[in-house]
């Protein structure tokens, strides 16, 4: 990757939001837009909520109708399954390259909207008669987003392939470990990865066991227990649907679009960003990119400026012997289907959220980590295409004591229940899928 | 129920837009709203899709965000559940009266924006401490609503409770028997009776065996077995999620607001109605209403006037010895998530969709029906407090030399992976849960 890094010229210049080539305000609405009308447009929204002290709000919001394919290619050598990454540079990266899936593209790029060349390797998920592993839809951040999914997939090649520049094979083991460094694996290649069960019978885990045993470790050995039950768990799965179907019927955030040149709320634009006038939250920039590798070589687009940094995190213990995770019903303006489960802690403005009690349930675990309880420590980045500098802590905290009576809103799951939900769309959060895409079993946890 | 019919005043006249009392249309918007607020808004919406022949339409649609009660109480009397009913009368049903669930409640009833009395048996839904049989959230019409859905929930309650003026208890089989005949059961109540699977393990079944098996009505007994099975069937649901994935990912509807006043593509305001120049689909009109059994008395509201028959129906057919029904994932404007499984052919507005092709596919199997195919023949309604006078004609017809090799966008399922995905929301549609409501595995069937 450092060879990468340099190989390249890439520039990322902060410019003012008016001079932007192709992007500008809309005269009606004054929402920020792409003169093709496609890619994803900045607009405002107002929302309401029914609980809690805060309930009412305005924000931006990114709304990107269309539907990506987030896409990995695999294929066995020697019998071990490697999976295909691209070493790619996005305008928002920290560290200007990371590693991402075979294949990352939206409607807009695979149907030529940018006018470039086509992504490499698209081909081979546009022709539905390859051998599919995983293929689901999944969400992204709801207080980023209006309703913004990717449709996550795994496929099994059995040809050959050439490989081409910036690509390479890694096996699933190199990709964990990866994963465990920071901001080396990025957004869209973790939301993939969280999509492999342990207990997956489609091929993806080896026959010699899932990834590779090692039973020295005991939080790894306790965790494959944890991937496989779906039995001996304090709630059944049932009594997770119903409690999700109680608190959708109850509780709501309705959010209505608002032009953006109507947005008060103490949102302010000046000629650098848009902005809260407490500079918390997060702002929207743009930026001028310079690059060689991409599809086109100079470009501007807005950017969501990140202005502090995010926390995602487990509280997890055991219940009966079986290690279970402490899970958040948590409802988000841009949510496809009102509510998803997510971790514990999930902040992506730090203490600080816009629409929640500050700072959140359980933020003092968090805040001043107890190091005895840390079972996975990483940073992990949002999508460099659409957020500048954006990092968040992955914690996994393993608390003996932890009381088992927690808040309403709150249900204990074992792994192998968080992991069969996913097969159901828009139920595990992002911020769940990055953790779930830290699970390592194959022992590298202490 | 006819003794109720006469026991009340009860009329329902057509009036013009503008003289509603508390309805009006929105200033700045044109929009027909409440003085409350509440309620439900008419708004408009223009739509694009990337298929077929139609890619773009504008229509008016009804968007009421909030999601509503409909709940049976049941118990056991000698060992038989019954099901609390209420002779329910709304302004739109065709016979004045029908039987509904126990509650059918939006949030606005029950928190009271009528300023009126609060439902009846309302207390045993709010109260979380009751043993819940079913508790799902399910979708309803797509080409009406703007992702409307309501909690259908059942209950089961050990204590006595005083049964007040037009409530009754009778059987599941009572009800089944009820569904049979035109317009007799209403749409909420058939809704929470499709989320009765056979293989029920809620208690809901009898441990006489499901509801009463009938063995002499061969087709009875088959469907008993294409309700238990989900293993030897056609495709495997993990198939059926990918086939979904795969068309959510490639198709799409984008429908986005527009103010009713900017409405076009060929619809006009008039007196007594918003209505499409063509004179087909639907048009929005408004009533006053005049009623001795509800929580106001007197008032007015805009209704959907349905100005087709519908057609609601499936194509079964034995495969490998197992029923199989021709289902097809239908993409709606107002659909929570993009597109559901629908049964072989849903016109609400008959032979005619606006964003369709006309006529639908397969329509020749249900417009001239050959009365051999028949398996159940009969009329249902839409929900009579939003529809006026709406109706459809609900059709199990069993082709067995029907081809086997569907267009993409169908697929075969059993009985019991249709009931299975229940489970997760948003993914059977109302028309489709119609016909479940009708089946009937007591043997009343030829």
């Amino acid at each position: 990757m450092k060879a990468r890094e340099t190989s390249y010229p890439f520039k990322v210049e902060c410019i003012d939001l008016e001079t932007m080539d192709a992007w500008s305000f809309e005269k009606e609405s004054g929402d920020l837009v792409h003169s093709s009308g496609r890619f994803f447009r900045v607009e405002g929204l107002r929302c309401t909520k029914n609980y809690g002290h805060i309930r009412e709000w305005e924000q931006p919001i990114i709304n990107q109708q269309e539907i990506g394919i987030l896409g990995f290619i695999t294929k066995e050598f020697d019998g071990l399954r490697h999976f295909l990454v691209q070493a790619k540079i996005e305008p928002g990266n920290i560290n200007t390259i990371q590693l991402s899936p075979t294949v990352q593209a939206t409607y807009s790029n695979y149907t030529q909207a940018h006018k470039g060349k086509l992504p490499a390797y698209l081909e081979y998920f546009l022709n539905p008669q390859k051998r599919i592993l995983v293929d689901q839809l999944q969400s992204e951040q709801g207080t980023r987003f209006l309703r913004k999914r990717n449709r996550n997939i795994i496929i099994d090649c059995q040809e050959d392939l050439k490989l081409q520049d910036d690509f390479m094979w890694i096996t699933l083991g190199q990709l964990k470990q990866l994963v465990a460094m920071n901001n080396h694996i990025n957004m869209e290649a973790r939301s993939i990865l969280s999509c492999i069960a342990l207990a997956d019978d489609a091929g993806l885990v080896n026959t010699r066991g899932p990834i590779a045993l090692a039973p020295n470790h005991s939080f790894s050995k306790r965790l494959i227990v944890s991937g496989f039950e779906k039995i001996r768990t304090k709630h059944s799965t049932e009594e997770i649907f119903q409690w999700m179907t109680e608190y959708k019927s109850t509780l709501y955030i309705h959010s209505n679009y608002l032009p953006l040149k109507k947005l008060t709320g103490g949102w302010q634009t000046n000629n650098a960003e848009i902005i809260h006038e407490s500079r918390r939250y997060f702002s929207i920039i743009a930026v001028q990119v310079t690059a060689g590798s991409r599809e086109v070589s100079q470009w501007t687009q807005p950017l969501v400026n990140s202005l502090s940094l995010g926390i995602t995190g487990w509280i997890c213990r055991e219940i009966d012997g079986i290690l279970h995770f402490l899970m958040k019903i948590r409802f988000e303006p841009g949510s496809v289907d009102l509510a998803e489960l997510a971790p514990t802690i999930s902040c992506t403005d730090g203490e600080n959220c816009i629409y929640e009690n500050n700072p959140p349930q359980f933020y003092e675990y968090f805040e001043n980590v107890n190091p005895t309880h840390i079972h996975h420590d990483s940073w992990q980045s949002a999508e460099g295409g659409r957020f500048y500098h954006d990092t968040s802590r992955c914690l996994i905290l393993e608390v003996d004591d932890f009381d088992l009576n927690v808040p309403d809103n709150y249900k204990w799951l074992t792994l192998g229940q968080i992991q069969n939900l996913m097969y159901s769309n828009n139920v595990i959060n992002v911020e769940c899928r990055d953790l779930l895409s830290c699970i390592n079993y194959s022992g590298t946890f202490t």
